[in-house]
């Protein structure tokens, strides 16, 4: 059987898993981000003992990432605020350390390609796969394309209103204050509110705010991007209140303009969880290496 | 030598014209758009001589429109605010008056096709075509097809940080009150301002506001599509002054977070009028004709 290696590589944690091409996870681990040497190092570790089986590997990225195969810096992590991954290679040490094709993709892109290829968006050709945890990241499939167009998207750093009567919290956002990410990200939760969002009970007022800048951050994505369906993971987004207070608000807000039958009668089904929970990356990744085998780097 | 019909159908003003497929306007007609009944015949009036010689027609209608070709209100204007426009049959009446095959857009998607054909987009795959007049709407071309989604992008409609200290007004749309077209057409900034922006001074204090509100609604659709550029058409527009402002104030707001060099070296040519100028409608829709011919309606 022909075996596939997948990294999802974020911001806090890596998974890696090998793989067949339906998507079963043979064997995984997990382990949390720390220098770039180490972190690919303990990929690198994994995989090895495999090499001779894997077909390719296929890698989703934190971002901002350099999509461009004909940049230099193409397979790297470009300008993050995570201390040491600025201009970091990535897909590079796979690549060297294996001697197999390797795919290289940001990470909300290959949860995008996991959900659409076993997923909540099967047979759709327009959505979005949004995270929302350390930071606030986007992959869009537009027309049956991941869209990168000059870069890629950065859903996280749409700037939203913030009223601060309500919300006086500036935002924590190094680049942008109080871009979405800088409102609505979990490390922003918790600094509003002095502690983690895990701890803070159900009823707490943090949901309905944080709901409300999520919606927000919807209603702008609908606006520009006119997705069939909305697919929103990650760490915050665990908190079961916050999806239908986030369906809630959204309709609150687009106020019927929009003539869209799955926002105004089947919002339930509109905005979701991912279907794949926390393997949509890392599956996702498999499905990008089984697209990279013929083409390779 | 085959001639096909291009119709730009604007919430203001419709456009008719016959052409050939180098985008040669042959014959040209402006009126007001009135009541549906009375514009549409009016260019079925202009194109009613010729339909012996058209191969096709192309429309590009003001939105929100029906683009589901399995929609019974498949070629409607939907649920616009524009009194007697509200669920409009726009494609019908031409394709039945005329017995030629009819392409039905967004007015946008029509400009943007003219721009990416002969105009400002040529070679790209991924901009949005954006106008800023009597209403805020935009084109999107994703990796190289117009993005329709579950419908089409309302571009105008998103929302954006309104600091009512600086500035009070409430906004203008209907469904939204303060959304990006309820505080920057330019029913708003006459509203606003007490007079038309036509009349407003270069210097006026107007300019500079205006360009902040363009500014946000463009990061937001930098962040959410990340276009290789963007082309903003419109009345607004015609003010030279805004340009300028409007490139600083998204660099600023950008703050350098987007390794993109188009935006961080090159914003002069990343933010631009439409090469076309006001035909880029009309020749659109000569070029969705001509996309149509074969398929028909």
């Amino acid at each position: 059987m022909t075996l596939y290696g997948g990294i999802e590589g974020g911001g806090t944690k890596f998974v890696c898993a090998i793989g067949n091409e339906n998507g079963d996870l043979l064997e995984t681990v997990r382990f949390p981000t720390t220098t770039p040497d180490e972190t690919m190092g303990r990929a690198l570790e994994f995989f090895r003992p495999h090499a001779e089986e894997l077909a390719s590997v296929g890698i989703g990225s934190f971002g901002p990432v350099d999509l461009n195969p004909n940049s230099p810096t193409f397979g790297y992590v470009t300008t993050t605020p995570k201390p040491g991954w600025s201009w970091a290679d990535v897909a590079g040490p796979i690549r060297a350390g294996l001697g197999v094709p390797v795919g290289f993709e940001l990470d909300v892109n290959i949860a995008a390609m996991g959900e659409h290829r076993w997923g909540a968006a099967q047979g759709l050709d327009t959505f979005i796969y949004l995270t929302i945890g350390t930071g606030i990241g986007g992959g869009v499939m537009a027309e049956g394309k991941l869209l990168h167009g000059a870069m890629h998207p950065e859903m996280g750093h749409v700037l939203l209103p913030h009223d601060r009567a309500v919300d006086p919290f500036a935002g924590a956002c190094p680049f942008h204050g109080d871009c979405f990410e800088g409102l609505a990200a979990g490390p922003s939760i918790e600094k509003r509110w002095g502690q983690k969002g895990a701890s803070l009970p159900e009823g707490h007022p943090a949901w309905e705010l944080e709901a409300h800048y999520v919606a927000l951050g919807l209603v702008s994505f609908i606006c520009s991007l006119s997705p069939q369906r909305i697919i929103i993971g990650g760490g915050v987004m665990q908190q079961p209140q916050l999806f239908p207070l986030v369906r809630e608000k959204v309709q609150k807000l687009l106020n019927g303009y929009l003539q869209i039958p799955a926002i105004l009668e089947g919002i339930d089904s509109y905005i979701v969880p991912p279907a794949l929970g926390g393997d949509a990356g890392v599956k996702g990744a498999l499905a990008l290496a089984f697209a990279s085998t013929g083409s390779g780097l």
